[in-house]
């Protein structure tokens, strides 16, 4: 196991009817933002909780956040607060809207020019406060610091996180993701599942027994409930399981005391940047393809997962735990092909092209250069 | 799954050569206490790596604090804390001594007259800060906010607890664990592996898939690395494991949204109140025999046990279970039985007597009532 410092301070409101604490949460006198997207929170009646909750606080909104927010969108929610005096940000939505609301807490704050810089690696000193009611289990934005933001000029999807962008709580009602489309449970089931693979299926095997089983309970419930989540969406104990589990994916704590591969996100978000599939779309496509091509130094992992998640043992273990995912993601509605995509060799070339002009070599091991990257997408043509 | 809300604020600092992290730890220009017990910390050199840690700081020590600390060892350091004017708490120890700073921290700052109030329900309203070097992997008090207190004048063990007195930091060096004595790492595996029992095996099934699977993670980590840790003591990975499925099994997290019992935990209070046996010890002897008592209610949970931890299936899988947990106690040193400890229906009337002048009833259905006490003490005679 390797060293590692870690605190995760955001306090989790948990169970159905819990939107009304946020009256509780949010200190008194605050000017508060609420940010939201496109607007279905004001057909399931979420909208109106919150305005509810709301009724003691001086409030503003700022809607029309999109999915993979924007850089430039966030920068206008900045100048409203610079012009109405808010202190305080709430988050109305799925990881998108919370994305964007991390970043624009830093943005106002940010005293060192551009605050595009924050996407680049500039240090975030200040950020306002912030909460978040969570509408989507998927990305499990409402129990990190991290956030992903789309520079649509460029066609850059670029992330950050730092201390400062920890939620002070979330709040979690499993009943308002009743009525998701079920490209939006299917997605968020793959999103949460591939997040566990990042910071499992490496390399390591043998020296963090407790993160691994800590990994594969989370996997496990994600493979029991997902499915059943397509077939009951109003079953309140699978919405619950699935809410939580999709939280527990990227809070942070199966990633200590290990090496994390993540070149399934960063390929991933290069095929959102390009041509805007749905971002569980990508990583749907690219993981199968990682396992494959990096099955020697992965091996040990992928018969683990595939005996304790998939009940997969003997001859031919690797390749059928891989199906085995693949199998799981197209159960899940979410294809695993770029042709069901309508994507083809030019797919692969831009991207090739896009990361080898970076320099970057992805992996726990550094070892995904650019030609690795061509053979994993030729491989899920 | 149940509502909740849960914030675990404690930043963890975890492997080797992490205790000289202190000193960025501490706040600046802090008057620091250092807390610790009879002195063993003197002779593994966790001592000398602190001393040195805190070479920046004005600094004072409070030694002698007593497993099952004493309320009354603790107003000693009360006293010197307000003499010296000191502003920060360092524990370096086990479990006794950081729950002996815990109350310390509280007690020095109560308003409402005797702080032995605390114990009964006081509430604490202020705390001084502290961080904890932890040497001894078994209560989980590194990462909770909880304490137990021994009054010895009344031979009662309290417990308190608030979301004021979480450690802001714990240091978890899995290298300083290496020169415990053998019954020292076994009662820590039996403490960690029954406080996950309190939380887990109830008569709640299938609702709880995620905390479920979570809970049997850490159960399987402990049952895979605790006698590991008596057979090869200087073992990095098996004690760094250890050291953290311990501070997993009572950081709050696998609690959240269940019903919890903690009747193995009251009754056995009243056998080291009594009698001083070892907490782990009177744990090991009460564990069976409310598994044995309570089947019924507990046993769908109990087969869910044997079938996920021991691999035990088919017919008698919950007396095979039962005796499969006491076997692991005995595997790790800790004996299970009353006679073992040389006592008799003396000791079954007295712990029964207490609990009936108490009034409490015990449990996750509250029905453990002193004459289902008295059937579970004269099983494990």
């Amino acid at each position: 196991m390797e060293n590692f410092s870690m605190a995760n301070p955001v306090k989790i409101i948990f169970g159905k009817d819990m939107i009304k604490e946020i009256a509780n949460e949010i200190p008194q006198g605050s000017k508060v933002l609420l940010t939201y997207g496109g607007g279905s929170i004001k057909k399931n009646e979420v909208y109106d909780q919150v305005v509810k909750a709301l009724s003691g606080f001086e409030w503003y909104e700022f809607s029309g956040i999109e999915p993979n927010p924007h850089y430039e969108t966030c920068m206008k929610a900045v100048a409203l607060i610079k012009e109405k005096d808010i202190d305080f940000l709430l988050s109305v939505g799925g990881g998108s809207v919370l994305d964007a609301t991390k970043f624009i807490a830093a943005a106002v704050c940010f005293d060192d020019g551009d605050p595009g810089k924050i996407l680049k690696g500039g240090k975030i000193k200040k950020a306002l406060p912030f909460g978040d009611v969570i509408t989507l289990p998927a990305t499990g934005s409402e129990m990190n610091n991290g956030a992903v933001i789309t520079r649509a000029e460029t066609q850059e999807k670029l992330s950050f996180g730092s201390s400062l962008t920890y939620p002070k709580f979330s709040i979690l009602d499993p009943t308002v993701t009743y009525s998701l489309p079920p490209r939006q449970t299917g997605n968020g089931v793959v999103d949460a599942f591939v997040h566990v693979m990042e910071q499992y299926l490496t390399y390591y095997e043998g020296d963090s027994l407790l993160q691994d089983n800590m990994a594969e309970a989370i996997v496990r419930t994600l493979v029991t409930v997902g499915p059943k989540a397509l077939e009951e969406p109003t079953n309140y104990d699978v919405r619950a399981n699935l809410m939580w589990a999709s939280t527990w994916a990227l809070n942070g704590w199966i990633a200590c005391g290990v090496p994390q591969d993540w070149a399934t996100h960063m390929i991933g978000h290069e095929l959102t940047a390009f041509y805007g599939l749905d971002h569980a779309q990508t990583l749907a496509i690219v993981l199968p393809g990682i396992m494959t091509v990096l099955k020697d130094q992965k091996g040990k992992k992928i018969k683990r997962l595939g005996k304790e998640v998939f009940g997969i043992e003997g001859d031919d273990a690797i390749d059928r735990t891989i199906k085995a995912v693949e199998n799981f993601f197209e159960s899940m509605g979410v294809k695993t092909h770029l042709s069901d995509y309508n994507l083809n060799d030019e797919a692969i070339t831009k991207v090739t092209e896009r990361l080898a002009s970076r320099g970057w070599k992805l992996g726990e091991c550094q070892n995904i250069t650019p030609d690795v990257v061509k053979e994993v997408l030729t491989l899920r043509k």
